[in-house]
Formats: structure tokens, sequence, C-alpha cells
């Protein structure tokens, strides 16, 4: 049954689909009645839409280069394995907040899931001004569950051995980040590109300024060296679609084995971009005004959250490599613990706010910027909102061991977007 | 070629090693002249001397379970694999400080080495007082060179995860380490043993320590998530051989991809039991202080010419994933840079520090013993020093980030020697 790796189109997909037992089941009918379309907007593969008289999939195929790009940027297929070894995984520990997996072709890099709908792209309901009440507490769940339970704090160090090595030949989407996010921002780079010229000292500033890359150095070797648990890689607001009842995190073929405080700060750092572009959306000056202080609610919402469920998942776990609990047993055993918990949680929150604001230089200097500056047609405004993203940004990065909490971001945050 | 494994013996090696042509050049004559003797005083693996006529040859070949404890405790043959591994990345780097490898045999676990002579295991020089002039210097060469040119600092995202990889199976030696040097001690634990009954108040101090307890169990988690450079694994004194001119690190069985304060720490631990010990080895009260003296000045020098070698090679380095130098060319740039090296060394020896501590408390109260103690044969003696090695390592451990040199580790050291 196995095919040989070709791209597949509108026309035919459906044939090969009719092969999959799981997904005939889903669409219904003969092959023949089923509709395709290609959607895909994303940076690197394609995705499209099947309709059949019983109910509908997505299909996600990986390209041999990257989309955005073109074929001069080749890019390995096994992104596709990887990207369902972190779904199969997110699936044991958060199943209700991964899309549904019908099938997986590993020769065709193909992944048919569920077809989500009414959800949006939560970029695109930030644009438009759209609030989510359970997003918070959904994304702080998704990011406890399996950040926690890939870590040593909740398994063997042989199970922990053996993810490091499952994912560890995932270079090829690693190395995009190291470049796209650690490095390129912060050199002459081809490409890189940023809202010029109004942005053009800034960039120039950045690309100068030497505490600023030695802190962002120090993270890329965090990124390098941390096995801390299985990431997502990838979690910014594109990743994840949304109804105002309900949360789900695609695309982690990003995924390996790496610092916490990537996927969170990821999640936390493009709610701020989202924050700040807030201004190229309104529809007259402070039109938007609740709406932002909502975002920055949810950024605090998210960590706050994550910070909870990640330790009530801490307290109740009986088993890990490190810390082991028979250790701490009895009462001053139990506060001490609890005390090296909240130490350990203070340290991701430096490393948190850190890449956050390591993500959002990226989305502003670095080549793949996102939707929320983007589609702010005049320039100025754009490069008005994305000056205050770089300049919290930097501020980020730098007081990141210095700020005590979450409320301390926000009150930044508030301060760039006052400053003149 | 290929044989199946059976553990060999002084009769049937000969006729084994006599089909590997390196090894018959250096022997010479016909095997049947050539005599063999089984020396192996580790803990783990059968250690053969063959003489021939031309010359002579370690053989050293794995168990399949632990010498010490027996065949109840399995362990896997592969760490002869690991080992021939990491000797030969080791040799690429410092081929002076290593024996030289005459044959592997992946199916026997066996690995024909230089016969070293006339070396003696470093240990057992320091019991007697030998000084070895050129050690610090050696010792800190191997680990500036092994640790600095396997980390991102020198090569590429690409070949560090191919590394990570390579030695990701080594499992079940990493494992003695989780639970020999970084939990049994501070656990009621069937294998652990101290000198009884003379350390029996400070085991269970120990036990209850929580601070303490929790500082180690930080460090477990560094060593099972630093993925930060090829590490030895095991670098005591025992690992160590010596003559006045000459220093070959050997048994890199337990080498992974961790943190280089492992390696740098177990040095200097181990150089700071040797120093406790004196007072078990000295004919008279006295008779060793010059030596003591010396024994320190060591372990300032390892830690001071390390650090000096390993910003030299990060200095001479135009590689290396994290932090790029064409990201700190100009003078600026250099002079920040430069600040930041120094920041991560103090780092890194914050970490030596505390690894050193947490070997030294492992080889008082855990399994594993070391002969500077072990042969002292008056028990209240023995006790006596181990219980400076306690006092000294409990400091370290829980003053790691704030000693701010090795100079203080030394003047702690001769505080807690001096202190009833």
């Amino acid at each position: 049954m196995s095919q040989p790796y070709r791209a597949l189109s509108d026309g035919s997909l459906p044939e090969v689909l009719a092969a999959m037992p799981q997904v005939r089941e889903q669409l219904g009918g003969a092959f023949t009645q089923w509709s395709v379309q290609e959607v895909g907007d994303g940076n690197l593969n394609l995705v499209f839409i099947v309709k059949g008289p019983g109910g509908s999939v997505i299909v996600k195929q990986a390209l041999p280069y990257v989309r955005l790009v073109g074929d001069s940027w080749p890019l390995p297929l096994a992104r596709s394995y990887y990207e369902h070894m972190a779904l199969t995984e997110q699936t044991k520990h958060v199943p209700k907040l991964v899309p549904k997996i019908y099938h997986y072709d590993r020769d065709l890099a193909l992944i048919v899931m569920e077809y989500l709908t009414p959800h949006i792209i939560m970029r695109k309901g930030l644009i438009q001004g759209i609030e989510y009440p359970l997003f918070a507490s959904h994304i702080a769940e998704f990011m406890a569950q399996t950040l926690f339970k890939t870590s040593v704090l909740a398994i063997s160090a042989a199970e922990h051995k053996r993810r490091i090595w499952a994912f560890i030949d995932n270079i090829a989407l690693c190395k995009i980040t190291e470049d796209l996010v650690f490095t390129d921002p912060y050199r002459v780079a081809k490409l890189n590109r940023w809202t010029e010229p109004f942005l053009d000292d800034i960039a120039a500033e950045f690309r100068e300024d030497e505490k600023l890359k030695l802190a962002v150095q120090k993270r890329k070797l965090q990124f390098l060296t941390s096995a801390e648990a299985m990431i997502h890689g990838d979690l910014h607001t594109g990743s994840i679609m949304v109804t105002p009842l309900d949360t789900r995190v695609i695309d982690p073929e990003f995924a390996f084995v790496g610092p916490m405080g990537f996927d969170v700060g990821a999640v936390i750092g493009n709610l701020l971009i989202a924050y700040f572009a807030q201004a190229g959306h309104e529809e007259r000056p402070g039109a938007r005004t609740p709406y932002r202080h909502w975002i920055l609610v949810q950024a605090e919402q998210v960590w706050r959250q994550f910070n909870k469920r990640f330790l009530e998942l801490w307290d109740a776990s009986k088993s890990g490599e490190a810390y082991m609990p028979e250790l701490f047993t009895d009462p001053q055993g139990a506060v001490a613990f609890a005390a090296e918990k909240q130490r350990f949680m203070r340290s991701l929150f430096a490393d948190t706010v850190s890449f956050a604001g390591i993500k959002m230089i990226r989305r502003v200097l670095g080549l793949a910027h996102t939707e929320d500056l983007e589609s702010i047609k005049d320039p100025a405004v754009r490069a008005s909102c994305e000056r205050k993203v770089l300049n919290l940004a930097r501020r980020l990065i730098l007081d990141a061991d210095k700020l005590t909490g979450i409320g301390d971001v926000t009150i930044a945050a508030r301060g760039v977007l006052a400053a003149q």
C-alpha cells in the first residue's frame, strides 16, 4: 500500500485518501464525491480541506522545501514524522486540545486530521478583536500537561532519553529556529526584512546592542542544550485554532526535547504582539482599549494558570527521576520542597519572559512576520506598532531575571504603549 | 571474524588477541609466548595485562554485570561501545592524554589499549604522598579540549545533536550515577554504607537536611537535562593514570552529552577527598602538611588552568552554533563578549563546585568508596577524615553560587581541616 512521495494536488488527493479506511469512514460516500480545496497559508506545507457526504477532514502534507521561500530552501519531509509523533504524545495528555488524527502516511509525509470548524486561527481572531474566554485556561492546561508530563519531573530517565532520541534528528526544523529566531535579526542577513525606512534605525540599533545580543545568545545556548521536556517548538497564535468555547493546538512539526520556557514564551510573546497591533486595527483611536486590556489579562492568565496547573501536576506526581517525592516526605521536607518548586517556577518564568521577547523581535526584524502586524496597511502605523513590540521585547530580554511576575510584564507593556 | 560474547580468561584471551593484527604487532612473537594477568580492581570490568616478546597491552572487557556487586546487578555490555566512542573522540583532541587504542571488538565488548607504564592510578599516588607537577596542567588541558570542542560553542547544532544521539542509549551507566551519586546517599538505601557507628549521626543528618537534598536534586535535574558537551562522566582520580611527567585519562564508559561541571567537579572533589585523607596516611601528625598544601594548590591550578585554557579555545574559535563570533566583531562587541565569557565561566564554576561536593558525599555515604579513605585502617581516624569530607562537601553544595573563586574553596577546606 505504501506509495513513494509526491506532492499531492486537489486532483490526485481523493484517490489516495480512498485507501485509508478511517478517512473513508469520516468522509462517507465514494471518493469521486469528495471535494478538495488547498488552503495552506502557512510557511511550509500543503494543507487541503476535503469534504465528503459524511464529513470533512484536513490533509496536511509536507513539501520538500520551505513553501514561503521556494525550492531553493529544501526542508526534510521527515518533519511530518515529528509532527505526527508530537501530536500523538500530546493526544495522550490533552486529547481535547489537539485535532484528532485519522491517518498518517510516513512515505507521503501526510497527516489526515480532524477538520476543525467553526474554528479560526487565533491570530485572526485577535486581529478582529474577538474574545476567547476559555483560551487562557485551555492553553495553560495544554502547556502544563505536555511540558510537565514529558519532563523528568514526571518520567524516568530512560523514558526521557528515549524521547530525546526520538526527536533528535529533527535537526532541520530546529535549525530554522536557531537561525531565524536567535541569530538573523541580530546581524545583517539576506532573509531579514522590516518596515523600511521607519524601522531602519532600531534594526541597526539592535544589531549593535551588545547586551541584547549576548542575552539572546545565552538563550540560544539554552535552546541548543536544555533538554527539559517535549516542546511544541512553534507555539504562536497561528498554531492555535479557537472558537469561543474550544481551543486546539496544531502544527507541532518543530517539536523536540527542549526548554519549556520556549513554548510558554511563544504564547505570551504573540499575545503581546497582538496587543501592540491593535492600534492598526481599531476603527478610531481608543476603540480597542477594552480589547487591549483583555489581551493583557489573557497574558497574565496564561502564565498564572500554567504556573498553577504545572504545580498541581507536580504535587500530584509520585514518579519522576528528578526530585523524587520520597526524599521529601516529612513535614519539613514538604515545606522546603514547596519552596523549591516556587524557585523552579520563577526560573521558568524568567526563561519564558526572555523567550517571549526573542520571539517578538524575530516577527518584526526577521524573515517570518505575523498577520497581526503585516495586515496593517499604513506602513507608518504598522512601524509604530512594531517599534513598540521591539521596545518591550528588548526590555523583557534584558530584565528577564528582574521581573518579579507576569504583572510586571503587563505593566511594562502598558508603559511602552503609553510612551511616545 | 566476529565472535559471540563470552567473558574471557587468562587462558582464552591470547588466542582471541592473536586474530588482531595491530595487537599481534604490538606484542610480538607467537601468542603462545604471551603472558596474561587479570588485574581489574575497578567496580565493573575485567582488565588484563598481556605481555609478549615485543611489548605489552591492556585488555579491558566489560562483564554483563557490575563486578563490585555480582551478577544480581546486570549491566549492558554496550558500555564498552560508549567507552570506545568517547576514547576515540578524546583522542582527536588530546591524543597524548589518553591511552592509545590498538583494537576494539564490539561483540566481545573488548578494548585493547596501550599498557601504561610506569604509570600508576593517581589515587594511589595521592595516598603515597607523591607530587605530580604536570598533573594540573594536563588534566586542565584534557577537560578544556574535550569539553569545549564537543560543545556548541565550537561545533554546529547538527554535530551536537549527532553526538547526543550517539550516546543517548548509555542509559544504564547514567542511571548508576543518577542513583548512586544523586539519590541514594540522601535516603535509606540498601546499597549505602559508611563508617559505622562513627558517621551514623551525620548520615542521618544529611538524609534530613532539606536544603542540601534540594540543592542536590537541582543538580540531578541538571545532570538529566543539560546537554552541554561530551563528558567523561566518571573523572575521579581513579580514572587518571600518572607518572611525574605524564597523565592519561582512562575509563570513559560513563560518557554522554551532559553538564561540563560534572567532570571538572569530579577532579576537584576527588582532590579534596585526598586532602582530608592525608591524616590517615601520614606517619606522624603534621608529616603530610606540605603535601596537603600541594594538593590544595593543585585543586586551585586545575580550575585556574582549565578556566584559562577553555577561554583561550573559545577566543580562538571561529565556529560554533552558540555565540557566533561574527555577532561581536566590533570593539564594543568584543569587550561585551569577553565579559559574557567570564559570566559563563562563573556559572560553570558554580556547577563545578556543587558537583564536586556531590561527588565527595557519595564516596563517604554511598555504595562506592575510594581507596584514599578506605585504606585508613583505624575506623575512628577514617571517620574523622570522612566527616571533614562531608562537612566541606555540604558547604560547597549549599554555597556554590556564593563562592567567588577556587581560592574560596581551598580556604574553606583549610577551615574544615582546622575545625574540631
